[in-house]
């Protein structure tokens, strides 16, 4: 098992390439996949080459840069009407984690705002946001594992869905950040990983990072978590999100709402983690949270040597699911700890 | 897809082994075992190619039938010694299903019972004893189909886990006897069938069999049935088991227990399908039932073109789970439909 050692998404050293790691190949193979235009980025995006709700809005910002890099020496109509284009199409490549279109639009809003500016100057400053984006990310998951760790101690165990990791962010990460940040300190967690299908994040993502970071891993199905509970002395679970309701209904993974109704049985706390960005106050409840459905592929193909269902058979895939705030404990992000009934008016920071 | 026309398991024309549908190279191919040996009965239940817990009863009882064949020339001390050698091979190869040991328990004591018997009459009794606790079984489901279709109504949407249709039993199945059982009177049922990891015998066996019943099938991951419950009607969740403690708490497939939480949060009917003989009075709850558990190498290989999870995770693979009564709805049996406060030694039939 090779050892990740840098940010999952990062500029070329020329600076006119995003160079990521293709995360559709852990664990069996580090790879990194380079992507020039606005179409290999949606298509990275899209396929979960790049991954998770922070890190696809840093894939996102530097993806704005870069398109604006290869069209430098265009004329002025030309340059704004490709770079419009480019950005819708980043924009929408999957519609779910607000990450996505929230760094599309702070990058656009800096380059429609400074229309007056020389090409090479906006560029630099387009440059500039897209790093700024990202050092946020890095400040935010370590601000939000900080407030994390305090929620659970040493050797509690802990419950995991998908990947909230370093691969899903910038360093730390979100729903991991507590478990990775207190790994580094001597602290002795165990974690149950759900494997997440159909994907698999959990299995070929999570399990991957927790062990690198020498924490106590063990991978169960996503249908054992309940069996895990039940045997008792699980301290929390912990998920990272995609798009936060003004209620605190929050969307993330599939299966992720099931845990939560499985831990409100057990008497288990569930915490959510996410940059405060992630919060979306357009959406009052996660009603109005577009949740994307997937192929059905990814249930029957992808993955296996063989077919594992009948030709034909119809399948649901919805990518992501919504727990409504009630089964909730509390929401971390870089800002504090809320908790219910949520109001992200308030200021949590200390 | 090959349509399945037989029973799952059956005796050769000769009347000297056993002939089972291999259930684990279903959907793609239909491929008969034929089992000699009480090693080979037993490898072949540990290995699941033989699976469903009324089914493995039926292949249990037949075993010990074609293994007294097998023994028919020896003398009388070689004869019992290898028999009961043989039975104790089967009845250990899986602990979790009563079907298995209660079947081999009724085979040996019948023979046991019948020691000064002619060795031709003997092997002739426990062939009938075979197949009466073969045609028993059809007879079984049958009725527990007939009691189970009154619990739901034409045009009615359920979730089920796991297989406990034809291939798990003798024709119409347990769990799924009421979809299988209506769909021939023209009702028109919709199931969401739970892919049901790490085995998938839900993609694999009911998706297959609902399908060739016509019933509406849509297959989803295990972790998606909070969405589908989410959504809202859904009339009921329908599922086998393996065991029944005299308190009604239920051992059944993995996720079982989930998927009962889920239902009793989302006001989902909850119910249990089974053989009065799957009730096991000896266990008075669901802490003495053994819980079996398997490699983890289901978790991480099987099914799979590559390891999905790095090398030398540990994985947790309980095969069962117990579902406690108090969120089981109803639990039905050929001799009617009980209630909690679950009381087993009440006669239900009319």
């Amino acid at each position: 098992m090779e050892y990740l050692s840098t940010d999952p998404v990062r500029l070329s050293e020329d600076l006119t390439v995003i160079e990521a790691i293709d995360q559709t190949q852990l664990p069996n193979k580090v790879s990194t996949i380079r992507l020039r235009t606005a179409e290999e980025i949606a298509s990275a995006i899209k396929t979960l080459a790049v991954r998770g709700a922070p890190c696809i809005g840093v894939c996102a910002a530097y993806g704005i840069y870069v398109c604006a890099k290869r069209l430098e020496d265009r004329g002025e109509e030309v340059f704004w009407r490709e770079l419009r284009e480019d950005s819708e199409l980043i924009s929408t490549a999957r519609p779910t984690a607000v990450n996505l279109s929230w760094a599309v639009k702070r990058m656009m809003a800096l380059a429609e705002g400074s229309m007056g500016l020389d090409r090479t100057e906006l560029i630099a400053l387009l440059l500039n946001e897209a790093r700024r984006i990202h050092e946020d990310d890095i400040a935010t998951c370590r601000m939000i594992s900080e407030f994390g760790l305090t929620l659970i101690h040493d050797g509690d165990s802990v419950i995991t869905h998908c990947n909230a990791g370093a691969l899903a962010t910038s360093r730390y990460g979100t729903g991991l950040g507590p478990l990775l940040l207190g790994a580094e300190r001597g602290f002795g967690f165990h974690a149950y990983v759900d494997e997440t299908r159909p994907l698999l994040q959990g299995a070929r993502l999570t399990a991957y990072e927790l062990m690198n970071a020498g924490v106590d891993t063990t991978l169960i199905c996503d249908n054992m978590a309940s069996y895990v509970m039940a045997q008792g002395g699980i301290s929390a679970c912990m998920v990272g999100c995609d798009r936060v309701a003004a209620n605190g209904d929050t969307a993330n993974k599939i299966g992720t709402s099931g845990l939560a109704v499985l831990a409100k049985h057990y008497g288990v706390p569930f915490y959510v983690f996410c940059p405060f960005s992630t919060i979306d106050t357009s959406c009052k409840t996660g009603d109005d949270i577009e949740i994307e459905m997937r192929s059905g592929e990814e249930l029957t193909e992808q993955f296996f040597e063989k077919r594992i269902a009948p030709r034909g058979v119809k399948c649901l895939d919805p990518a992501f699911d919504v727990t409504p705030a009630e089964l909730i404990t509390a929401i971390v992000t870089e800002k504090g700890i809320y908790y219910p009934p949520f109001d992200f008016g308030e200021d949590k920071s200390e």
